[in-house]
């Protein structure tokens, strides 16, 4: 038997200033006084030992000592005989601070507290030393695992505390094929953008891919590619442009897409896509008249609200963060020496005008 | 002598598949073995303890071979000793998952690393069964004590769990007022917003305030009026319109708005202000030549994004988590018998034009 408390302290009292420090938590020891019995006994009532032959009589005199005096078990305790805690850590360089990649938490926090773990959460923002130092104090508390998390989807390294602990990539990827990840499916997402518009009616169709490297920049072409294909249309690469993935990127874009004789543009993101409405309406344009247009990632706090609302597809954020849960305790697999991909679904608004039916 | 771990275990083999389970973590005993002592020897030698009398040669023997080994302490077995573990509980309604109030939880991690601290977040989504279950957690992983977050400031109850921790609520308040509480000053950041644009030459300024009651409704008004009265500019109260605070809001408060003879509007919140960009754009207008827009919260992705870039009132939210934590710790003190309250800058951008030096 593990003593929670070295020190007997006295129960907290119902009159206690609201919110400040008060007196020594209950104690196991107070609660064996209370029920007239040895600590022995309410560990094994509180452990719910199979075996230990304890009277009913005992134990419902134990629990009515422990509801009346408000202990409380130690959680910390357990661990210590268990070897792991119930904590998954969270290693984020950005996720919690970022505007919509933050359901990677909520996604994992939902799936971990269906199987019993709290999230343990460090935002590092990058910084190695502290991305080191969150790790330790994990591998400190025993965590049963750690997912190592990016606010957009990239490669990364391993950092070396973390091969310590089991662990998950989630919305990043090691060129180490063998380390478990899960990603947004990019070309999956592409495709589904163009189709929209495909659906839309439109041949003619512009990309505004990024101009920095990302699996996204690479993903999100191959997409377009294979929606025009296979909806019989010749890729043109003269269609594909290049601009700073944001609300100036867009807008800048404007000059050289009307040079072209398109009548819908999907952008690399709808950052992107809320500046091209302002170039477009500049130039007297009007969506989705005179141009459709679908962005990506469906930020909530642009793509909704826009003039007019902008269709778009969704980063799987929430569904990346619980899958990596699912993956760290061994409920799902990843693909034998690849990421797991995560379905980009379209969300359909109006800025691509539905086809009149003829 | 707390021993950590129950079973030997074999050490962490350097060619231990990537990120999967491995053996069991190096033992304490394996340390002892390796280096020829006792097990209470390493235990003296981890905890540093100070009237030990351990010669210096074993010291170092001990210290190689746990470096050697990758032995771990047990930062659990540590809170058995102290009673309370270095986590501080962070519960929190929906910062985590909202686009900028995920800066409390970065302000109060960087506040809480910096005294030795982790934080332990869980996400509740204001699900009020989730929310007990994260705070019996925390209060079984015997935490410091808890910050209770919400992702917009308002008036909060106080739920019985929490009132068995130390606590500090984080951007909402309770009428109890001897309850610690870090806020928001919306009426600092009204006066600041409306004073851009009394000293950008403005003198007719109309407020579009929300509909939905909240402190930030009061507070910003009350601001704005004490603007207008220290610059020795009567109040309108026909100059005050009502709309709900998102982007479709603003577009549709332009008609009304147009109909008085104002050349500046101040917007309770940056959604408002974007909506009312596009309809002020509609009706042939110039911002900031002739009218001129500042907005409210410092929506990073709104504000320095849209055409013209924001003028607007930055929501110190990184400043509520770290004071939250400082408050937490008696580091900071509260007003007796309200909150305290953190001040929101004024962030200056092109929509409000610059008087020429006459």
């Amino acid at each position: 038997m593990i003593s929670q408390e070295k020190d007997p302290g006295t129960p907290a009292t119902p009159d206690a200033p609201v919110g400040t420090s008060r007196a020594h938590p209950v104690t196991l020891r107070e609660v064996a006084e209370a029920a007239g019995v040895s600590t022995a006994t309410v560990s094994l009532v509180i452990n719910k030992k199979k075996n230990a032959r304890i009277a009913d009589e005992t134990r419902q005199r134990v629990k009515a000592a422990i509801q009346q005096l408000g202990y409380r078990p130690n959680a910390m305790a357990k661990t210590l005989v268990s070897g792991t805690s119930k904590f998954i850590g969270l290693v984020a360089d950005g996720v919690a601070t970022t505007p919509f990649a933050g359901q990677i938490i909520h996604g994992a926090q939902d799936e971990a507290w269906k199987h019993g773990y709290a999230l343990l959460i460090a935002n590092t923002e990058g910084n190695v030393d502290l991305e080191n130092d969150a790790i330790n104090m994990m591998l400190e508390y025993k965590v049963r695992g750690i997912l190592y998390s990016t606010w957009f989807h990239r490669t990364t390294d391993i950092p070396e505390t973390l091969r310590e602990a089991d662990f998950v990539l989630v919305n990043c990827f090691s060129p180490e094929t063998s380390a478990r990840a899960v990603v947004p499916n990019e070309a999956q997402g592409g495709q589904s953008a163009t189709d929209v518009l495909i659906r839309g009616g439109h041949r003619r169709i512009a990309f505004i891919n990024a101009t920095t490297p990302a699996p996204a920049r690479d993903g999100r072409l191959e997409g377009y590619k294979s929606a025009l294909e296979a909806a019989g249309i010749a890729f043109d690469p003269d269609l594909v442009l290049e601009a700073f993935p944001d609300q100036e990127g867009g807008y800048g874009a404007t000059k050289e897409l009307l040079k072209h004789d398109i009548t819908a543009v999907y952008c690399y993101n709808d950052r992107m896509a809320m500046g091209l409405y302002d170039g477009l309406r500049e130039n007297g344009l009007s969506i989705p008249d005179d141009i459709a247009v679908v962005g990506f990632d469906n930020q909530e706090v642009i793509a909704a609200h826009v003039r007019p609302p902008l269709s778009t597809v969704s980063l799987p954020h929430y569904e990346l963060g619980a899958a990596g849960v699912r993956l760290l305790l061994g409920l799902d697999q990843a693909p034998a020496d690849s990421a797991l991909q995560i379905e980009c679904p379209a969300v359909e608004r109006a800025s691509v005008a539905v086809p009149s039916k003829a």
